[in-house]
């Protein structure tokens, strides 16, 4: 995954953990793209400082993620949601057998991974 | 929600976050039905020690859900699977068109959420 939309998911699920210093600085530098220096003449720290924390941050977001799975089961329920989405979209060009067939397919593995 | 439910649940997505000395009194006590004296001599430590190491992991695992609500999307979202994954199961008693207007309006649904 593109790192910049894997930060964004992480940040997404695990963002309310961190504490309200650090979701300051990572919403300006990595979501909204401020540069280093500007976020730390905004906040009067350091351009270290801001880096180091966006890097703890980083780490702080991939560690939930490694114990959790959350982002990944997500991104595997959303990605098949949209199978059956589009498959109702375009359902003209399939049968109701099939289209019945593969709904209760695709259903019943998410099922089975929730 | 019933509680055990709840409980079980919880401990399902953020269980890893508790330490393993946690999750083990947690497994005992509440999933597996052990009574406090049982886990207390089992692990050599008071009676009163499991209770209140049980008590502050139902904190921990409530205070994550309060955070980040995923137990409460989740639910949210196998519901759905399974109103889905249901009308496919019985598509004898509706026309292909509902069906699919139903699948794309409940996956529609999801998508907004998710």
């Amino acid at each position: 995954m593109e790192q910049f939309v894997q930060q964004t998911l992480l940040y997404d699920f695990y963002g309310e953990l961190l504490t309200e210093h650090q979701r300051r600085i990572y919403e300006d530098v990595v979501l909204n793209d401020y540069s280093l220096s500007e976020v730390a003449a905004d906040l009067g720290i350091s351009r270290q400082g801001v880096h180091d924390n966006v890097k703890r941050c980083n780490k702080i977001l991939s560690d939930y993620e490694e114990k959790l799975h959350l982002v990944e089961k997500f991104v595997n329920i959303k990605e098949k949601i949209h199978r059956i989405h589009g498959l109702a979209k375009n359902c003209e060009s399939i049968s109701k057998e099939e289209l019945v067939s593969e709904v209760e397919h695709i259903s019943q593995e998410i099922l089975e991974e929730l």
